[in-house]
C-alpha cells in the first residue's frame, strides 16, 4: 500500500534522483535548483530544508558521485590484483585502467568537475576530504597485501602509488592529443619506477 | 587628446578586464555575463558581438588566464635552472615550485576550475589543447637543454618531468591534509626516480 504523501526519505532520495538526473543533462556546472525541484516534484524551499542551500545539495550529491567512482576504481583493482595468491608486478600493471581510454575519460570529467566546484563549495571539500582519508586508509592496506605476496626478489616502490598515481591528472595527457606519450610508454615508466 | 567612444580594441580591453575582475570576485563557476557587461560599462549585445557568446567569452578570458599560469612557472624554472652553464640533478629539484604549498595553490584552484569549464566548452578546450602543446615543445627543449649541459656522469630521466611533473594534479594531496606525504619526502621520491 503507498502513501498518498511520500515520506521524508522518499522525498529526500527524489531530490538527489533529480540532481543526478540534471547533472547528466546540463553537467556539474550548469545545475539550478529550481529544475531539480521540478523533477523531483518538490518546492525550493523543500530543497533548503533538507539541505541547507544549493552548496549544500551539491556537497550531497557530488561527495555521493565522487565516492562512488572511487569505489569502482578501487573495486575493480582489488579484485583484479588481490585475489591473487602471489602477486607480479606485471600483475599491478595489468589491472591499472588505461587511463587515457575514452571510458575512463568520462569518470575523468566528472572528477574535474567535482574538484573544481570543492574549490568554492566548503562542505564539499570537507566531504572530499574525508572520502580521500578514507581511501587513502583502504590503498595502503592494499599496498600492504601486495608487498607481503610478492614474488621472492622482485622490488615493489609504492610511492609511485601513493605520490606519482594517486595524484595524477591524465586529462593533462589528454590535452595533447597525438603529442602525447602513449599508454604503453607510460607503462613502461610506471615498470621502470616500481622496480628500482 | 581621449575620443568620446572608445575604440573597437578598447572596449574588447574593456570586457575581457570586466571578466577578469568577476572572476576574482565570484569565483570562474560564477560568472554571469550581465555583470560582465555591467563593469565594462557596455551591453550584453556588445559582448556577444565580440564574442559570440558566454563560451567565447570565458575561452578567450580564461585560455589567457591559463597561458599566463603556464607561463610564469615556466620562466621561473627557466631562469633558475637552464642559466646555469652546469646542471646536477639537485639544481633541478630546487628550482621546482613547492607544490603543496599555500601561494602554490591559488594557481592550482584557477587551473582546477579552468579544466573543468573546458569540458564543456569546446572553443576554451581547443585552446587548451594548443597552449598545451605549444608548452610540451617549450618543456622538451628545456630538457634537451639540461641533459646537454648535466654534470658528467649523472643519470636524468626525462620521462619523470613529460609522465609524472606535467600530469601532476597536488590538490589531491592537499584533500589528505595531515595524512599525506611531506614535499621533503616528494623530493626524495623525485630525486631517487630521475636518477635511476
Amino acid at each position: 500500500m503507498k502513501s498518498a504523501k511520500p515520506s521524508v526519505v522518499q522525498a529526500r532520495d527524489a531530490i538527489l534522483q533529480s540532481a543526478l538526473h540534471e547533472i547528466e543533462r546540463v553537467g556539474i556546472l550548469g545545475l539550478r535548483v529550481a529544475d531539480v525541484a521540478k523533477g523531483a516534484n518538490c518546492s525550493i524551499t523543500q530543497i533548503y530544508r533538507y539541505f541547507g542551500d544549493r552548496d549544500g545539495l551539491l556537497a550531497q550529491v557530488l561527495g555521493d558521485l565522487y565516492q562512488d567512482i572511487l569505489n569502482v576504481m578501487t573495486e575493480s583493482f582489488r579484485s583484479r590484483v588481490l585475489s591473487k595468491p602471489v602477486i607480479a608486478v606485471d600483475d599491478v600493471l595489468a589491472a591499472l585502467p588505461t587511463i587515457f581510454s575514452g571510458p575512463a575519460m568520462r569518470s575523468q570529467h566528472l572528477r574535474l568537475q567535482i574538484l573544481a566546484v570543492s574549490v568554492t563549495n566548503a562542505p564539499l571539500r570537507q566531504r572530499l576530504e574525508q572520502i580521500s582519508r578514507d581511501q587513502s586508509k583502504v590503498w595502503n592496506e592494499g599496498l600492504d597485501e601486495i608487498e607481503q605476496k610478492l614474488v621472492t626478489g622482485q622490488k615493489f616502490d609504492r610511492r609511485v602509488f601513493t605520490m606519482l598515481l594517486a595524484n595524477l591528472l591524465p586529462f593533462y595527457r589528454t590535452l595533447l592529443g597525438e603529442d602525447g606519450f602513449t599508454n604503453e610508454e607510460f607503462l613502461t615508466f610506471l615498470r621502470d619506477k616500481l622496480t628500482t
